[in-house]
């Protein structure tokens, strides 16, 4: 089994350092003038006092290399800010993130697709500092599970389609640590004999899956939730829809009732790792599949460059 | 500054083991047949591959130990079970949770109170094997907060009242480590001038605090919001409440309207550490204190045993 990759951010955020970060060439730690050094993943990094861990107070965001190159790193870095900011955190320091995930990058044996891993924390309660880790590993095969599709049921989110807007503690449209609630509605698709969740507000629009975003197809339209419901921007799902517009589909961001789920011509989740995967059934009912579609879609999100 | 003091739980829940739980001496690294060892709570001791901190994907539990006494101890250990297997956790072996908090209660130096905290994560993923410490440091003082008492703003939680029971996979009820909404709230009621919240459900019910239970008294009455509103099972409003019965008041666990919080005579929020403190505020209005009363509620959930 491969270890992780860990590198640790000692200068995560723009005006923020530990006071470890004046070094111009690497100490006898490693640590190097660019604000991070390389750890080991294989022992204890976080204090137990860390609230990335106490209170899941922090954010992260992730990303696939596939073949060294990192598509999106910018939108990613982009949304990474954006879900900084909607937890009070310090803005990321975008040039010392690009580069420590260049250095993982270029660090980690090859494997046909790296994931990595930001995430920022508060850092160790009272200390005022945050914690910063970039993490690479190889991805999970997920070949099987492009060609063979997922199962997805619909849950309740909980709340109205208008909380990021009415309610900006609630915290939508971040992508923080505290994604219990993302894996204990897996939990439940999985007790229903699903292998995924499309998430439903309060009011009945279609939002999300837990770790990836919805795309609908009607006849020649494409269509996914709009970031306005308090969803994730979604980094991947922009791709895709470049890709589609290409092919002389029409893309939109829209408000989609659960009951146009149950109407569309196919449904794909789609996500930096997995990529697209086409939804075989929906709540106990069949959904279309276009196979030769999901895989120029997966094609492309492997292979393009941005 | 007083190092808090670690104890890592190696057999943390009924069947599972990490494989290091059967010495019956203390080997060299001070790991005995209890199934917990003391730790250095200065150095790191999580992996970031830890879900706990990768999801906020696990549970905890505060108490307050005030001269060497654990009040309502098995109240916590029952209320920690229950968060664990609303997240699908395994279940906690008591016996050794409360030999680890005696350990921890008997070895910290003496100081007048000291917060005493449970945690179990569900581990590294893909390990199978929960992570799971108690953690002891004093507790700040409280003192001058509890004389003075808090302002407080009501935020919408953006569940319906009975969300508990429709979705459960909401984990609402469970006190999860996933609480970047509840320092999200805390950090809006200060944007407002307010020092804490109380939740109020999208349907228009009074909730709890983010670390505290609610009390209202109306005339001779108290009410608190019933646990049946996916609330979290107060251990010291369940202790405040036998107080005040002895005292000749009544009590009783309810539905409340927000609008009631503003008809009320006074208003408490109560939790382990900080104990009762009167809301002097509600949203920018003036609230009835009863200054007496919360210092007698005080001394009690201080010093009578249970």
């Amino acid at each position: 089994m491969s270890v992780p990759l860990l590198i640790l951010v000692t200068r995560p955020v723009i005006g923020v350092t530990d006071g470890r970060t004046d070094v111009v060439d690497p100490d006898s730690e490693g640590r190097t003038s660019a604000g991070f050094h390389f750890a080991d993943a294989s022992a204890p990094q976080l204090s137990v006092l860390d609230l990335g861990v106490s209170r899941g107070d922090g954010v992260f965001d992730s990303l696939m290399v596939a073949e060294g190159r990192i598509p999106a790193l910018e939108t990613h870095l982009a949304r990474f800010a954006t879900s900084a900011r909607l937890l009070d955190l310090p803005e990321p320091d975008r040039a010392v993130w690009r580069a420590a995930v260049a250095a993982a990058v270029a660090t980690h044996p090859p494997v046909p697709v790296l994931a990595v891993k930001l995430v920022l924390t508060r850092g160790v309660e009272g200390s005022g500092v945050p914690t910063a880790w970039v993490l690479a590993q190889p991805a999970r095969d997920f070949t099987e599970v492009r060609r063979e599709g997922v199962k997805v049921v619909t849950l309740d989110r909980g709340y109205r389609h208008d909380v990021a807007a009415t309610s900006p503690w609630l915290l939508q449209g971040a992508k923080s640590l505290s994604y219990a609630v993302n894996a204990a509605a897996i939990r439940e698709a999985q007790r229903r004999g699903a292998d995924d969740v499309i998430f439903i507000s309060s009011d009945g629009f279609v939002l999300e899956a837990p770790t990836a975003s919805v795309l609908l197809r009607e006849g020649n339209r494409f269509s996914t939730p709009s970031a306005e419901l308090g969803i994730l921007a979604g980094t991947t799902q922009g791709r895709a829809f470049e890709f589609l517009r290409t092919y002389g589909y029409e893309t939109d961001a829209v408000r989609l009732r659960a009951s146009e789920l149950r109407r569309a011509d196919a449904i794909w989740l789609v996500s930096s790792i997995r990529q697209a995967v086409a939804v075989t059934e929906l709540d106990g009912q069949p959904v279309g599949v276009d196979e030769r579609l999901t895989e120029q879609l997966n094609t492309h999100l492997a292979h393009a460059a941005d």
